[in-house]
Protein backbone atom coordinates (compact mmCIF):
# COMPACT_ATOMS: atom_id res chain seq x y z
CA UNK A 1 0.00 0.00 0.00
CA UNK A 2 1.13 3.37 -0.65
CA UNK A 3 1.07 6.56 1.14
CA UNK A 4 1.16 10.21 -0.20
CA UNK A 5 2.62 13.17 0.89
CA UNK A 6 3.06 16.64 0.88
CA UNK A 7 5.86 18.29 2.19
CA UNK A 8 5.83 22.29 2.21
CA UNK A 9 8.57 24.93 3.06
CA UNK A 10 6.62 27.93 3.74
CA UNK A 11 9.06 30.45 3.07
CA UNK A 12 8.16 34.29 3.23
CA UNK A 13 7.76 35.48 -0.06
CA UNK A 14 7.13 31.95 -1.68
CA UNK A 15 6.35 28.37 -0.65
CA UNK A 16 8.52 25.51 -2.24
CA UNK A 17 5.87 22.10 -2.56
CA UNK A 18 6.74 18.80 -3.23
CA UNK A 19 3.91 15.19 -3.73
CA UNK A 20 5.80 11.94 -2.59
CA UNK A 21 4.39 8.30 -2.65
CA UNK A 22 5.78 6.11 -0.71
CA UNK A 23 5.49 2.36 -0.90
CA UNK A 24 7.33 -0.49 0.94
CA UNK A 25 10.68 0.17 -1.29
CA UNK A 26 10.23 3.82 -2.77
CA UNK A 27 9.91 7.07 -3.02
CA UNK A 28 8.81 8.60 -6.00
CA UNK A 29 8.24 12.38 -6.54
CA UNK A 30 4.67 13.36 -8.26
CA UNK A 31 4.66 16.54 -8.63
CA UNK A 32 6.72 19.51 -7.25
CA UNK A 33 7.41 23.49 -7.56
CA UNK A 34 7.11 27.13 -6.56
CA UNK A 35 3.72 28.55 -5.22
CA UNK A 36 4.85 32.74 -5.41
CA UNK A 37 2.60 35.69 -5.12
CA UNK A 38 3.33 39.35 -6.23
CA UNK A 39 5.76 41.42 -4.38
CA UNK A 40 3.32 44.42 -4.74
CA UNK A 41 0.50 42.93 -2.99
CA UNK A 42 -1.36 43.34 0.16
CA UNK A 43 -0.14 40.14 2.74
CA UNK A 44 -4.08 39.08 2.87
CA UNK A 45 -3.68 38.41 -0.86
CA UNK A 46 -0.94 36.75 -1.29
CA UNK A 47 -2.04 34.06 1.65
CA UNK A 48 -5.22 33.84 -0.01
CA UNK A 49 -3.39 32.61 -3.42
CA UNK A 50 -1.09 30.34 -1.52
CA UNK A 51 -4.75 28.83 -0.30
CA UNK A 52 -6.28 28.61 -2.96
CA UNK A 53 -3.13 26.99 -5.45
CA UNK A 54 -2.31 24.76 -2.46
CA UNK A 55 -5.50 23.96 -1.62
CA UNK A 56 -5.85 22.66 -5.61
CA UNK A 57 -2.80 20.81 -5.59
CA UNK A 58 -4.35 19.10 -2.79
CA UNK A 59 -7.70 18.49 -4.24
CA UNK A 60 -5.86 17.17 -6.98
CA UNK A 61 -3.57 14.70 -5.79
CA UNK A 62 -4.99 13.89 -2.59
CA UNK A 63 -2.24 13.46 -0.35
CA UNK A 64 -3.03 11.90 3.17
CA UNK A 65 0.25 13.42 5.10
CA UNK A 66 1.15 16.79 5.57
CA UNK A 67 5.30 16.94 6.21
CA UNK A 68 6.49 20.83 7.31
CA UNK A 69 10.26 21.77 8.94
CA UNK A 70 9.98 22.76 12.53
CA UNK A 71 12.29 25.78 12.64
CA UNK A 72 14.20 27.97 15.17
CA UNK A 73 16.07 30.81 13.79
CA UNK A 74 15.34 34.01 11.71
CA UNK A 75 17.03 36.94 10.56
CA UNK A 76 14.30 39.08 12.38
CA UNK A 77 10.63 39.39 14.09
CA UNK A 78 9.18 40.01 10.73
CA UNK A 79 10.72 37.22 8.93
CA UNK A 80 9.38 34.65 11.54
CA UNK A 81 6.03 35.93 11.32
CA UNK A 82 5.89 35.95 7.36
CA UNK A 83 7.07 32.45 7.79
CA UNK A 84 4.01 31.87 10.17
CA UNK A 85 1.62 33.33 8.37
CA UNK A 86 2.06 30.90 5.14
CA UNK A 87 2.57 28.12 7.45
CA UNK A 88 -0.49 28.69 8.92
CA UNK A 89 -2.17 28.53 5.79
CA UNK A 90 -0.78 25.35 4.97
CA UNK A 91 -1.31 24.13 8.39
CA UNK A 92 -5.30 25.27 7.82
CA UNK A 93 -5.55 23.21 4.76
CA UNK A 94 -4.44 20.11 6.13
CA UNK A 95 -7.27 19.93 9.25
CA UNK A 96 -9.55 21.09 6.30
CA UNK A 97 -8.99 18.00 4.45
CA UNK A 98 -8.05 15.80 7.28
CA UNK A 99 -4.61 15.36 6.86
CA UNK A 100 -1.83 14.05 9.37
CA UNK A 101 0.98 16.30 10.47
CA UNK A 102 4.20 15.54 11.02
CA UNK A 103 7.20 18.24 11.72
CA UNK A 104 11.41 17.23 11.43
CA UNK A 105 13.97 19.43 12.45
CA UNK A 106 16.21 21.02 9.75
CA UNK A 107 19.20 18.66 10.90
CA UNK A 108 17.14 15.63 10.70
CA UNK A 109 16.09 16.47 7.30
CA UNK A 110 19.35 17.46 5.97
CA UNK A 111 20.64 14.22 7.37
CA UNK A 112 18.37 11.99 6.24
CA UNK A 113 19.10 13.40 2.01
CA UNK A 114 23.05 14.05 2.59
CA UNK A 115 23.72 11.51 5.59
CA UNK A 116 25.09 15.24 7.08
CA UNK A 117 22.83 17.51 9.65
CA UNK A 118 24.91 20.44 8.34
CA UNK A 119 24.61 19.87 4.40
CA UNK A 120 24.93 23.17 2.57
CA UNK A 121 21.91 24.21 0.52
CA UNK A 122 23.62 22.75 -2.78
CA UNK A 123 24.79 20.00 -1.50
CA UNK A 124 20.71 19.65 -0.78
CA UNK A 125 19.64 20.35 -4.06
CA UNK A 126 22.16 17.87 -5.50
CA UNK A 127 21.29 14.56 -3.37
CA UNK A 128 17.64 15.33 -4.09
CA UNK A 129 18.37 15.25 -7.77
CA UNK A 130 19.95 11.92 -6.89
CA UNK A 131 17.90 10.48 -4.84
CA UNK A 132 14.65 11.34 -6.59
CA UNK A 133 16.51 10.50 -10.15
CA UNK A 134 15.38 13.78 -11.50
CA UNK A 135 16.43 14.51 -14.99
CA UNK A 136 17.86 18.07 -13.23
CA UNK A 137 18.18 19.82 -9.68
CA UNK A 138 15.81 22.11 -9.10
CA UNK A 139 16.85 25.53 -9.05
CA UNK A 140 14.91 26.61 -6.04
CA UNK A 141 16.01 26.40 -2.91
CA UNK A 142 12.35 26.30 -1.70
CA UNK A 143 11.74 23.05 -3.78
CA UNK A 144 14.88 21.15 -3.04
CA UNK A 145 14.02 21.71 0.99
CA UNK A 146 10.26 20.63 0.22
CA UNK A 147 12.01 17.31 -1.36
CA UNK A 148 14.31 16.93 1.31
CA UNK A 149 10.92 17.28 3.83
CA UNK A 150 9.27 14.69 1.95
CA UNK A 151 12.25 12.19 1.91
CA UNK A 152 13.24 12.82 5.48
CA UNK A 153 9.20 11.68 6.23
CA UNK A 154 9.32 8.99 3.88
CA UNK A 155 12.53 8.01 5.70
CA UNK A 156 11.15 8.02 9.21
CA UNK A 157 7.87 7.21 8.76
CA UNK A 158 9.71 3.65 7.41
CA UNK A 159 11.51 3.22 10.64
CA UNK A 160 8.40 3.82 13.09
CA UNK A 161 6.92 1.31 11.25
CA UNK A 162 9.16 -1.32 11.28
CA UNK A 163 9.80 -0.09 14.92
CA UNK A 164 5.68 -0.12 15.69
CA UNK A 165 5.87 -4.28 14.47
CA UNK B 1 -22.84 55.95 7.26
CA UNK B 2 -21.36 53.51 9.73
CA UNK B 3 -18.44 51.05 9.06
CA UNK B 4 -18.07 47.82 10.84
CA UNK B 5 -14.50 47.03 12.12
CA UNK B 6 -13.23 43.60 13.04
CA UNK B 7 -10.18 43.66 15.56
CA UNK B 8 -8.18 40.99 16.13
CA UNK B 9 -5.69 40.19 18.73
CA UNK B 10 -4.11 36.99 17.48
CA UNK B 11 -2.02 35.38 20.14
CA UNK B 12 -0.05 32.02 20.35
CA UNK B 13 -2.95 30.16 22.06
CA UNK B 14 -6.04 32.71 22.00
CA UNK B 15 -7.44 35.14 19.74
CA UNK B 16 -9.17 38.23 21.12
CA UNK B 17 -11.72 39.86 18.97
CA UNK B 18 -14.17 43.02 18.74
CA UNK B 19 -16.33 44.07 16.40
CA UNK B 20 -16.80 47.81 15.95
CA UNK B 21 -19.41 50.28 14.54
CA UNK B 22 -17.93 53.39 13.37
CA UNK B 23 -20.22 56.48 12.61
CA UNK B 24 -19.44 60.09 12.21
CA UNK B 25 -19.41 60.93 15.89
CA UNK B 26 -19.25 57.62 17.71
CA UNK B 27 -17.48 53.93 17.87
CA UNK B 28 -19.66 51.29 19.57
CA UNK B 29 -18.60 47.74 20.60
CA UNK B 30 -21.33 45.29 19.08
CA UNK B 31 -19.79 41.71 20.01
CA UNK B 32 -16.21 40.85 21.57
CA UNK B 33 -14.83 37.89 22.99
CA UNK B 34 -12.06 35.14 22.75
CA UNK B 35 -11.64 32.19 20.80
CA UNK B 36 -9.94 29.65 23.11
CA UNK B 37 -8.05 26.22 21.58
CA UNK B 38 -7.56 22.87 24.02
CA UNK B 39 -4.28 22.94 24.67
CA UNK B 40 -3.76 19.32 24.09
CA UNK B 41 -4.76 19.34 20.39
CA UNK B 42 -2.64 19.50 17.77
CA UNK B 43 -1.50 23.27 16.25
CA UNK B 44 -3.67 22.82 12.71
CA UNK B 45 -6.82 21.13 14.33
CA UNK B 46 -6.24 24.57 16.36
CA UNK B 47 -6.14 26.68 13.53
CA UNK B 48 -8.79 25.11 12.66
CA UNK B 49 -11.13 25.74 15.41
CA UNK B 50 -10.04 29.63 15.43
CA UNK B 51 -11.12 29.87 11.77
CA UNK B 52 -14.40 28.40 11.88
CA UNK B 53 -15.27 30.45 14.90
CA UNK B 54 -13.84 33.67 13.63
CA UNK B 55 -15.10 32.63 10.03
CA UNK B 56 -18.41 32.48 12.17
CA UNK B 57 -18.34 35.31 13.61
CA UNK B 58 -17.69 37.50 10.23
CA UNK B 59 -20.72 35.84 8.74
CA UNK B 60 -23.01 36.76 10.88
CA UNK B 61 -21.69 40.58 11.41
CA UNK B 62 -20.42 40.68 8.12
CA UNK B 63 -17.46 43.84 9.16
CA UNK B 64 -16.04 45.65 6.19
CA UNK B 65 -12.44 46.31 7.71
CA UNK B 66 -10.04 44.23 9.50
CA UNK B 67 -7.48 45.79 12.05
CA UNK B 68 -4.42 44.64 13.38
CA UNK B 69 -1.46 45.06 15.65
CA UNK B 70 1.88 45.05 14.10
CA UNK B 71 4.17 43.29 16.13
CA UNK B 72 7.80 43.84 16.15
CA UNK B 73 9.10 41.76 19.27
CA UNK B 74 8.87 38.38 20.81
CA UNK B 75 10.04 36.37 23.60
CA UNK B 76 11.34 33.29 21.26
CA UNK B 77 11.11 32.36 17.53
CA UNK B 78 8.22 29.70 18.58
CA UNK B 79 6.13 32.31 19.85
CA UNK B 80 6.42 34.60 16.39
CA UNK B 81 5.49 31.58 14.93
CA UNK B 82 2.92 30.60 16.75
CA UNK B 83 0.98 34.32 16.50
CA UNK B 84 2.38 34.14 12.84
CA UNK B 85 0.37 31.17 11.87
CA UNK B 86 -3.04 32.46 14.04
CA UNK B 87 -2.51 35.43 12.25
CA UNK B 88 -2.39 34.13 9.00
CA UNK B 89 -5.31 32.25 9.21
CA UNK B 90 -7.05 35.80 10.38
CA UNK B 91 -5.93 37.53 7.12
CA UNK B 92 -6.78 34.78 5.11
CA UNK B 93 -10.57 35.62 6.17
CA UNK B 94 -10.11 39.02 5.30
CA UNK B 95 -9.34 38.27 1.68
CA UNK B 96 -11.88 35.22 1.63
CA UNK B 97 -14.64 37.65 2.71
CA UNK B 98 -12.92 41.47 0.83
CA UNK B 99 -12.35 42.90 3.77
CA UNK B 100 -9.67 46.04 3.84
CA UNK B 101 -6.75 45.64 6.21
CA UNK B 102 -5.28 48.28 8.40
CA UNK B 103 -2.53 47.47 10.86
CA UNK B 104 -1.09 49.65 13.96
CA UNK B 105 1.61 49.75 15.95
CA UNK B 106 1.46 48.96 19.51
CA UNK B 107 2.54 52.72 20.34
CA UNK B 108 -0.08 54.00 18.19
CA UNK B 109 -2.93 51.33 19.87
CA UNK B 110 -1.77 52.58 23.42
CA UNK B 111 -1.39 56.03 22.34
CA UNK B 112 -5.19 56.24 20.97
CA UNK B 113 -6.58 54.37 24.25
CA UNK B 114 -4.63 56.03 26.86
CA UNK B 115 -2.61 58.88 25.33
CA UNK B 116 0.41 57.38 26.54
CA UNK B 117 2.04 54.66 24.11
CA UNK B 118 3.54 53.09 27.25
CA UNK B 119 0.52 52.69 28.60
CA UNK B 120 0.46 49.32 31.14
CA UNK B 121 -1.86 46.87 30.21
CA UNK B 122 -4.14 47.28 33.16
CA UNK B 123 -4.57 51.56 32.12
CA UNK B 124 -5.51 49.72 28.69
CA UNK B 125 -8.19 47.53 30.16
CA UNK B 126 -9.91 50.12 32.01
CA UNK B 127 -9.88 53.02 29.41
CA UNK B 128 -11.23 50.56 26.80
CA UNK B 129 -14.27 50.05 29.63
CA UNK B 130 -14.47 54.17 29.84
CA UNK B 131 -14.26 54.54 26.04
CA UNK B 132 -17.07 51.86 25.21
CA UNK B 133 -19.13 52.70 28.20
CA UNK B 134 -18.81 48.79 29.11
CA UNK B 135 -20.36 48.26 32.45
CA UNK B 136 -17.02 46.43 33.20
CA UNK B 137 -13.33 46.29 31.92
CA UNK B 138 -12.77 43.27 29.61
CA UNK B 139 -10.79 40.33 32.27
CA UNK B 140 -9.02 39.07 29.18
CA UNK B 141 -5.70 41.21 28.33
CA UNK B 142 -6.20 39.83 24.47
CA UNK B 143 -10.22 41.11 24.38
CA UNK B 144 -8.98 44.78 25.79
CA UNK B 145 -5.91 44.82 23.01
CA UNK B 146 -8.65 44.11 20.45
CA UNK B 147 -11.26 46.50 21.13
CA UNK B 148 -8.01 48.93 21.42
CA UNK B 149 -7.13 48.11 17.91
CA UNK B 150 -10.47 48.59 17.14
CA UNK B 151 -10.57 51.95 18.83
CA UNK B 152 -7.01 53.38 16.93
CA UNK B 153 -8.40 52.28 13.84
CA UNK B 154 -12.04 53.94 14.76
CA UNK B 155 -10.00 57.21 15.59
CA UNK B 156 -7.11 57.18 12.42
CA UNK B 157 -9.68 56.02 9.99
CA UNK B 158 -11.78 59.36 10.88
CA UNK B 159 -8.63 61.81 10.58
CA UNK B 160 -7.83 59.99 7.32
CA UNK B 161 -11.12 60.71 5.95
CA UNK B 162 -11.16 64.26 7.50
CA UNK B 163 -7.37 64.76 5.83
CA UNK B 164 -8.53 63.46 2.39
CA UNK B 165 -11.75 66.03 2.03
Amino acid sequence: MSIRILAVDPGYEKLGYAVIDRDANHLVAIDYGLIETPRNEPIHLRLKRIYDELMNIVDLLSPQELALERVYFFRNVSTAIGVGQSRGVTLLIAAIRGMKVYEYTPYQVKQSVTGNGRATKSQVQEMVKRLYRLSEAPKSDDVADALAIGWCHGVFARTSEVLNR
